[in-house]
């Protein structure tokens, strides 16, 4: 006999445009360019078991909701979006006792001094993810993707064991890359989202930057704790990063030095660093990472 | 102050091609295509603080041994492959308590009657995780993702709540399709891989064709219940359905009748069904899904 | 003083499912998945140079009259199609002088024995082009893509040139993967579609498998002209084949032998091979490639 | 009977990041980060028909030619680059008789202050395209991808014909989004080429932005007239720009109004624009797009 598990259900990549008319400095427009998922959880037994339908809120019905909440919202941080829409799905439909509401936001600058022309700035994903649990109250987490940095120098990588199958030599002095995947949690939800987001992205830029590094954990342990810092109502950070080796070319064949200055980047395998930096008095995370 | 929380490190994506030839019925090759990633975690505090790495088998290493294995072991189920890797790794470095190993199979099959020549097949992609605990022991998931399946009929959708948000018609007949990602857990790890990977594969198929359904839900437990049911050494199945919708195109405009006889696919948004199945006496997961 | 050169517009990536219930043998349904992108070309400066689009044909109508053939035409092979699309919008558009309607099919296998579910095969996509010129006529191709092989055995390279910059050691016997993209055109227009197809699709294959090959050129060659020689309707075959380059692991340092079994696969560079073979008394393609 | 028609060969994707240390303004380091791709063309016949290499130039030695050549050329604008692979080619090789070299970069700009540190800037790629042919010369092409723009206002879109499958309404009002495709051609390759590129770009935005836009037609005419008004050295810009279509979302079953201030981004279908621009006195452009 079998039973049926841990489930949530939802609509996936809602792709929202909100435009505020008029509303930046100057009297430009604002533009908040949003991915929106959303994920409901609760008294789903019957369905999955028989196909009874009366407590599924259509993922038609949570898409239809994100454009209803973009427009009375307006262009929010996504933070407030994705906490909006968690409380209006537990607090409308008594099955449902938790939402996980999950938003990405895409940058746009706009073009010269025009009011109405924006491009695309791809330098990373901000992201956040919004847990409302009627038991666990509510969490939100915010972080950004597809940020990549590298340090010319600065770091090395010696002093690892040695086995049988090790035949790295050891570095002092290598290229190091990475594509920062980053999250954070936040203990306080009453901050300034937008301010807070950039404190904690000018903290990580400056944290790998600044970090003369021995291992890309190091970097890791230090971005980490360089964002608790710098913003106090982070309690947590999560962080993968990739390590997106740069192999230095042989040169010699070729009668020519290669003095640190031609890489070529790899794509595959490479190493992939995770881990956790806390604050040590990190409240408890309840629902926050489901 | 800030503390170091959990953490794991590793190569992810090694590619690896082996060839047994000769091996194959009829005096052919045998191939088999893996894409491995290894993880490892453990006493790694010092590198994290102080970026001392003599507690840190270097991810090159990790690689080197993933094909020194492949070779090893021959062209074994990956499951075997990832298996002894994980191992390998706790066994051998004292400092390391927890090796998680995953690996993608991708298939191919002979072009005619050759002995040499492979067509890569694409209608899925096998996969399996590894998890080597010292305290927890050793557990083993195996899955598959990318089968994409669809049913033209025997599927509706309707007796869903109403809020102010709904516009969605109930239907009688609609065309279901997903994308299948599927892990299951084995509770018995003396099983001949490939067979129960394929008896699993088999009922998964059968189990999406042959339940009319009434929400994807009831489709996801199905298929769920089908696979303990089918593998007995199978106690746990997590699956994640993504609702590849088929809207039926209006014709009216072009004074054409539509009897769901032409669909459009949608990319974005899709409703997203996650759901775990468990048998009854399934043993506590442990560091399974970690 | 600028002026307008050749341009062409229209809709790209129309996604229609065509379902032909019960059509099949057996009974089953038949279903085709295309992907169709249309471009007209004709008198169009004036929506270039003043915003007049009176000779416009709205790319929304473009996907319109895609989706009515669909219904109109039922489960067709793809270049039936695009031919009767292209010959539409040259007819009914006077300011258009020609059209180009690309399209491409992903294959679907029944499932078991059912009559109404199935299961995306992925071994390759299926592709034509067709041409509709007011002065130069109809044309058409077709094509795969996403064809995915190798030869363990029966390649070598080796007698190339060697300059300052070459390290290539010369190999009697070395793995061979390519992912073929096709492209033949035919003289004759009137063939059963599939069928050509079928044939074409043999050829292709057993010519990688049986060729023993000296260069990947060389089975380029043997490719095209297995193809021309198995479908007389067609005159000219192109292909574009990545070498995918499978490196021999040295397992040296780990004491291990490595007797061409254990590879691993590059992502990038990959060499390009990119070549056209044509029947001596091919007709001039005239807009068959524009 | 068949014959060998064109062909080319040669490496794809040769990635290279090229560093120069204290090259930069303030003694910071200066990097380039290229993606190289290589095809020659010339007497390859034998390789095809009977698989003698002697006039193959290895692709793994035109790889290892990209690496030498950009540490001899140290942090060159890409032009110079692909210019200089492509003389090397031709001028060594005697059955060579045509190289094409392209390269796309990749933008990064300093961390903060740090001499060392680099962010990827993701809002387009820039790239080139040299073809150098012992018959027709040497021509360069320059341009970029990956550019996504949008007008929150400024376009319309009316007056386009109405036929039997046409349900488009017009429009006063609506939002143009594009990911632009640019090529242009240099008539002069004696310029400062990371000036001309800028000075490019930013007629391209500037056209894009200024243009009140009845067609996405016009707006392309727009951009190619600016582009080649702004730069003197070019003569021809080609492009293809995706018209990212911004639907509307239609909230009046929520009672809500929608003023231009919510719309979804549609991934597929999308309209796609194509079309050149040519100074009055452009030369011919004899291998330049090959």
């Amino acid at each position: 006999m079998v039973q049926l598990g841990a489930n949530r259900y939802g609509k996936a990549e809602v792709r929202v445009m909100r435009v505020a008319r008029g509303a930046g400095p100057g009297g430009g427009d604002v533009i908040r360019d949003w991915n929106v998922s959303t994920s409901l959880s609760g008294e789903l037994a019957a369905t999955h078991l028989t196909g009874d339908n009366s407590a599924v809120l259509a993922t038609d019905t949570q898409r239809n909701t994100v454009y209803a909440f973009a427009q009375k919202l307006g262009p929010v941080p996504p933070e407030v979006l994705a906490m909006e829409l968690a409380a209006h799905f537990v607090a409308s439909q008594p099955q449902i006792t938790r939402a996980r509401v999950a938003v990405e936001e895409y940058g746009w600058s706009p073009v010269g001094e025009s009011r109405h022309s924006f491009a695309r700035t791809g330098e990373l994903t901000r992201a956040c993810r919004v847990v409302h649990d009627c038991a666990a109250g509510v969490s939100v987490l915010a972080g950004l993707a597809d940020l990549t940095v590298l340090n010319t120098t600065n770091s090395e990588f010696w002093g690892f064991p040695r086995d049988e199958y090790t035949t790295l030599a050891q570095t002092r002095d290598r290229m190091l890359a990475t594509q920062v995947s980053a999250w954070w949690r936040y203990r306080d939800v009453s901050v300034d989202w937008d301010e807070v987001f950039a404190v904690a992205r000018k903290a990580l830029l400056s944290a790998f930057s600044e970090t003369y590094s021995y291992s890309l954990q190091q970097t890791l342990y230090a971005i980490g704790e360089r964002i608790i810092e710098a913003v106090p109502a982070v309690c947590e950070v999560r962080l993968a990063l990739p390590n997106k080796h740069h192999y230095l070319v042989d040169l010699a064949p070729f009668g020519l030095a290669n003095d640190n200055e031609v890489y070529y980047p790899g794509d595959r395998p490479y190493g992939l660093i995770e881990g956790t930096v806390l604050a040590d008095d990190a409240p408890d995370p309840g629902a926050a990472w489901a």
